[in-house]
């Protein structure tokens, strides 16, 4: 399971080539980025220099986020589809092998007619990705407060999600597994040991403060190690049944740390030693 | 446009073999049957009788109901496909080709999550029929009272139900479209003009009472040409669009009819001539 | 069914702009186009300027054909979808609702594997042609000699083209039907009266000149009416089965005629006139 | 990954039951049976005695056939389809996630045609397995004399399997692998090494006899261990990737032994340990 960084809780690390060797520097083996960072970076450097780059620096590019305006309306889901083709033959061409997106627990829409339009729309999404064979991971998200923060409930759970996932039905498409979501969901060890490492295109790893779970606020996370979830075993079942892809750190936070990026990938550093070591890998 | 009878505002017209020569004796073309009906009818009679009877009576097995509960729960559901199967090699052995189930406004399950898992097996009941070259219809249901019937609103416009057939996903997924519902979503002639015909698997004909739209039941319909509904110009849109299927008449009443089979026989058969005449048909 | 143009078989009839002009000069009602040229086009006029254009000009964009190139490598396969959904952005945003591509009847490579190939191929053209509102149509080839003109038979009949786009099974891929194809089939009009309207895509019109069936050359194709097909019959089957669509020829000749392109449009316009007047359009 | 019989190459061991305790006997984990016999199997004694029976014997059933023919007509095949969903049924009832196919590598029909045909029967059969949980596993065939065994090639080898699988596009279809035809395709360790268990639905175990490889003939295989097929090296690879599956021997022969069902068993016996033994199992 490769340790890996968003751009969420290291500060302004700048570039994706400066982000790409702080990863490095920090022991980290992947990163996340955007399609159209790196179609610019290619464009720039060449596809060759990139991926020579990336393999002297022992970074992989883990995941690229969808680009496309999924949940609003048609014209602006359909206007933003040439790009999620383009993102992902960028993302192909640097051996990036995942897209990501994440679905907000309610909505003010009414439920029903937009899980059917939001049904189609990601199977779009999931259709374009898959000639350049990148699977397509989808977030559930757990925090209480979401789920009330529009008119209606639409899904937060991992059962539901994965029950969109076969309604979706397209064989690229998988979940993004965040441990502040299974936390918050008050998911436990033995509903990670029931899936498949197949159904797992991504894994995020963050932390929660020590409050009531149903007062764990989305964007107020901790870092790998400071808080309360249960890491060690979150990333112990993600080894038994098999998963190898990329665990990748995004704390999300109310406003930008006034910490040095250096501190913090310091702080994310210690913070995956930790609990990498407490599960024992 | 086929002239069709369902069982529902005939009164208890006997075997299916009566319902075929009564229907046949009102000037009727077509029936709906139940898929284990068809079977048994086969079983005893052979399929080589009962498609020489229906040429005999110029009759047509218009469509089935769909047989497997896919509303409640799992075990139901899978416990029902094999039924849907044979249902269909009934159903094809003399020559129907539609198959529709109804949806109803509301649920008592989360509105999303149960989309997504509707979703799922309606698309599985559609890939059963397909092989069997039967089209699968849904039907909006529009009455006002039952969007409220149960927690949480579910779908019952016609816009949603074609979004929700986007979603489902099958070539052989259409609209059952029903004039009541047409009426009690208030819809006009210009959203039949705006179907293609193949987006249509059977036509429901129905009246309403002279009640406000808000308060039409869906159990108290009128026979054709009795009610409120513009059936001439609901007719008329269907055959300029390009219609050629059956439609049916489904009259739901609080409790059984009193009166004798032959006079409700009749009164369809003149409620049809009334609209048929009066759409120019 | 509208009488429309494309560029084979009109001379060098200049920019888009003058093509549309010409057309509608000669009483045509449609075009195909290129989709990088509709984007360019569009680019330069914008989009409004352009659908005023063409509905001054009382001209359609009736189709654009698929740019991807599907029948090599993998790698310029995945290199061209981008291109695709560029392209059918530009034809939606110019009411443009097919796209098509046709499918020679022999190949190099081991025939079943490139079956199972190109089905995936063609099926992530649909696939990406699908949001945009954009039906996909694949053209059948008939012509004996391009049978064998390569090392394995593939398909060329209509039947097998159906039962392919079975095989792809997306709700947009249909037939791009030409006359040219129909008779080198030696199929009739009951093949015709079999299909549903839903089926065609596209219609393309040409002649054949009078030489036993198997031996016209697909590239020595006459204007409507001046050869041996019963062009009136295949009018007449699509009107009867409810084809609404584009009627286009498409005169493939060994070399460039020295005919000016205004002499070639008015013999067009005269074999569309001969034609569709013997059809009793 | 499960030690598994099929009834090829045990002699005549009864009924299922029978097949069951000779298995259970023998340290076999797993048996592959017929949807009929496990449906008739569980009428006569009720599912919970068969689980509780299969339970105390520590034997799981790996796999059905699939029953339905879809090599032939359209007529055949879908009078086959109902049976399917009832084999689904009955093997769902019993915990076995596994139907599987073969697939001859030669046809007489036109190879491109077949295909496109055999893509949507397979992917129909696949529908109708998914709902019941169940995997489809397609076994391509390599021995030399069947690519000529009719008039024209089909596909025999791994990637063109997988890209069949890609073009039926089902989530749950995948590769039945057997060693016997990895070793007729001359394939390699790095060939499994480049396979995600997920592929993979069910490997078949059988050893090939001492003359070159393309006369390697289908129906002489020899005992796991008895032959030349580098069978440790196939099963190091097959733990490697992470299959956990089970591994059936399947011996096909000319003519039945004449050894006693005792023998055979204890050879199969003899062979498993061998060759587990070998692979460091």
């Amino acid at each position: 399971m490769l340790k890996g960084l968003t751009r969420a809780g290291i500060g302004a690390v700048g570039s994706i080539e400066d982000f790409v060797r702080a990863a490095a520097a920090h022991e980290f083996e992947a990163i996340t980025a955007g399609g159209k960072e790196l179609e610019d970076w290619i464009t720039e450097k060449g596809a060759d220099s990139v991926n020579a780059f990336l393999s002297e620096q022992g970074i992989s590019i883990a995941s690229i986020g969808l680009s496309v305006q999924w949940r609003t309306t048609e014209e602006e889901f359909t206007a933003g589809l040439a790009r999620v083709a383009k993102d992902a033959e960028a993302a192909a061409a640097v051996g990036c092998t995942t897209c990501t997106t994440y679905v907000l627990p309610s909505t003010d829409d009414k439920a029903a007619h937009f899980m059917a339009i939001a049904t189609r729309r990601l199977r779009i999404c999931a259709q374009i990705l898959a000639p350049y064979g990148i699977r397509f991971g989808l977030e559930f998200v757990g925090p209480h407060h979401l789920r009330t923060r529009w008119a209606n409930p639409f899904v937060w759970g991992l059962q539901e999600t994965i029950d969109w996932i076969d309604a979706i039905d397209e064989r690229n498409v998988g979940l993004l597994f965040d441990s502040y979501h299974w936390y918050t969901n008050e998911l436990g060890i033995d509903d990670i040991l029931r899936l498949d490492p197949s159904q797992i295109v991504l894994v995020h790893i963050n932390d929660a403060p020590d409050v009531p779970v149903s007062e764990a606020i989305d964007n107020e996370r901790l870092y790998p190690g400071e808080g309360v979830i249960d890491l060690a075993g979150f990333l112990r079942a993600l080894k038994q049944i098999g998963y190898k892809g990329t665990v990748a750190q995004e704390i999300l936070v109310p406003k930008p740390s006034e910490e040095s990026s250096e501190t913090l990938l310091l702080r994310s550093q210690e913070g995956f030693r930790k609990v990498y070591s407490a599960a024992g890998l």
